[in-house]
């Protein structure tokens, strides 16, 4: 008929089997973040775009999904003599779960002043599809508001990397900056603060471009050469030199550089605290770390893994962002799992392990056993908590058998005309091929043993 | 600072403590909906508008929210003389789980032949926001694709039944039509089939605005008064016949079409299969059930309750709708749960119990102990599988114990240096005040028992 049958450009039909994992995966997540102590919360997948634009940066505004005006409202705009995306749209989708976070915070008076929510939700953004990139994917975030304690920091980086563990994954490495810091190394390195935001975005793409690449980016966003190297001279982290080595090298470097000084220590306590936690030796501090969004202020973080490149999630310290909605400054640091990478890289390495999404029970049955004695049966054997799958039609026995196992199920069990009479049917393991008759109200005891 | 911080009209932020019924009620509907067979799917939020138009009537049509082109694509869109909603874009959010379905079934020829999907996800209609109505809202399907056996619609009716005796309904009934019956009757009182869809959508409002409004608004529609009068007496119901006596008068007021009585006998076929299913006595023939959408062709159903005016959730054959994907018919059979409501009402007769969101243990410290032990604590508990929150500073313990019990926690571990010294914690159980000496690594065996 013409008519596409594809999902839109990015996203993704998710089936029984793919749709196992990924649950496999988000109820670990789940499990984890509330041991952590963690509280769920959900929200709007729309959102207005008064609270959205001006929170990513021009880029991410210019990847945001807006949703059209309807009916009057969009006659009015479209009378008009010049038209522009403005009148077009006042809402968008969700591009993440942090601004909605600061917003729920700001709306929310009643929260626990430590609020530690966690949120798993699909976020949208119009980017150029690819490998392990989407327009829809899931975000899983954990987040806590109202400390600027260290404890915070420790304790999302600590439930990140237990989910890592759970789920397998033991190449793995949580970088750690600082935004003061990193500051502090622009200025020293002669760049005016006029130019932070763009050689912040130029160092954030050190994993994807390399080093050469980040050199000649910063130039062309009009870094002078010198300013360039002596920047690139202060990031790099000398080989073999420990965490607190790397800190030391980095407080004499920027000597005399009160903010530099605060932030070096609170990365020094976030280490002692690391060491006690999961963390523990899975961690290491990194000034080339810049992390892409603006609204961060304090520590950062990312995970890297030599299992896949580039990120596998990462977070840090925003403690402006909630003012921007309530007026008042509440600090806050999270934590983001890049949730479909996981996925990809669990597949590829085969840790799923076996994830069925059959029925324990396909229920095959003669043309001569009326449908409603196969309801009965199927009922019956439901009461015990079987899950049990009805065949609807009446081709042959093998043919029935077939099927079963060909959507994985467990046993068969097969219905005539002599068990209706004796309110049995006939059970056969399709792994074993054991096979016996056993009461409707007797199969869930062998089934579910 | 000016910026809104609610939600856009008709969304919502679920909060822990809300999110936790909600996620009991779609847990409880998972289990039930995997124990008679179904398995999950999910499916992208948005659609191509492609795929979404046409399928719901022209009300349906312009309750969806459409994504805004971008970039080049709006450009060109805004450049041309006269610009309709049709050249903004081509994108647009689920509107119902079904079409999607329908989508994936024709996309995925590997699926089985009787595909049993369950999916629970958010849809979105720019309906006008009303007690229980929202615009992002979650729907909870059942379908069976592939076959035209009764017991397809047997099994979508039980799985829904059982679903709501689980979660503690009782006073509800499943209304049962079928669509060439009504078309028969509307045929029998004189009304051209031009008018059948106008007709239906006229009945499909009787639970809305009763028996007078459905006659009002017949006429208002072009129907004339003696059809509508005559249509009226052949769908209403006499009072005190029980279901086959109802289906016979029916058979005998339309007597000589054929699709009538190929309608009944499905009807009377079925209702024998409910009577062995968890429906029996649960469900009642109504020839003024219509539903709104346009797609169905065989037998409808829907869920009342006498605890709330109104529908809890419907569905019904629709045979042709997968074939206007796939070009060959696939039949299909499915039924959506009313989540909204159903959390409504149960929140209404307080049928939720007690569903706390709080943690096990609120880990409390002396200032004087170091934030390092702290975690250190707390990763030993959580070894042992207890959820920890870590109180992140460090006021008067009063304080710190009030607040634990203020975010529903379990029980405070308290840490003094005396208890760092030999790994342990005071703990205290919040709710029988019983206080001990406990080591880290024993802290799971009394909290988890």
């Amino acid at each position: 008929m013409g008519m596409s049958t594809k999902p839109p450009s990015g996203m993704r039909d998710f089936l029984p089997n793919e749709l196992a994992k990924r649950r496999y995966v988000i109820s670990t997540i789940q499990k984890i973040y509330e041991k952590y102590g963690f509280v769920p919360i959900e929200t709007p997948s729309i959102e207005n775009l008064s609270t959205l634009m001006g929170k990513y940066g021009d880029e991410g505004d210019q990847l945001l999904f807006r949703i059209l005006h309807r009916r009057d409202k969009l006659a009015r705009a479209l009378e008009s003599e010049t038209i522009t995306e403005k009148d077009l749209g006042d809402l968008g989708l969700r591009y993440d779960l942090t601004v909605p976070l600061a917003r729920v915070v700001a709306n929310n008076t009643d929260l626990p002043k430590f609020f530690k929510r966690y949120q798993i939700q699909p976020v949208w953004r119009a980017d150029r599809p690819g490998k392990g990139r989407f327009r829809e994917f899931l975000q899983c975030d954990v987040d806590i508001t109202g400390t600027k304690s260290l404890v915070a920091e420790a304790e999302v980086c600590s439930a990140v990397s237990e989910v890592l563990l759970t789920l397998g994954f033991k190449n793995f490495s949580i970088h750690v900056n600082h935004r003061q810091l990193l500051k502090a190394l622009i200025k020293a390195a002669g760049i005016s603060l006029d130019n932070e935001a763009t050689t912040l975005v130029a160092v954030d793409k050190l994993d994807k471009i390399g080093m050469d690449g980040v050199k000649k980016e910063l130039v062309e966003r009009g870094i002078e050469e010198e300013q360039m190297r002596k920047l690139i001279e202060l990031i790099q982290r000398p080989e073999n030199s420990d965490e607190l080595t790397e800190l030391e090298r980095l407080k004499s470097a920027l000597a005399g550089s009160e903010e530099a000084n605060l932030a070096i220590d609170e990365l020094k306590k976030l280490c002692k605290l690391l060491d006690e936690s999961p963390v523990a030796g899975r961690y290491s501090i990194d000034a080339t770390l810049a992390r892409g969004l603006g609204y961060y202020t304090g520590p950062i973080f990312e995970i890297r893994s030599s299992d896949f490149g580039g990120s596998l999630g990462g977070g840090g310290r925003y403690d402006g962002l909630i003012g921007m909605f309530k007026g008042s400054e509440i600090p806050a640091v999270g934590f983001s799992i890049g949730f479909e990478r996981l996925v990809l890289i669990l597949e590829e390495k085969g840790l799923f392990g076996s994830i069925s999404s059959g029925p324990d029970v396909m229920l095959c049955h003669f043309s001569d056993v009326e449908e409603a004695s196969v309801i009965k049966a199927a009922t019956s054997m439901r009461i015990g908590g079987v899950k049990v799958e009805i065949f609807p039609e009446t081709p042959k026995i093998g043919k029935q058998i077939s099927y079963a196992e060909s959507v994985g199920a467990k046993y068969v069990a097969i219905l005539g005309a002599n068990e209706v009479e004796t309110q049995s049917v006939s059970l056969k393991n399709l792994e074993t091929g054991e096979q016996q008759t056993v009461k409707y109200a007797d199969v869930a005891s062998i089934v579910l043993k």
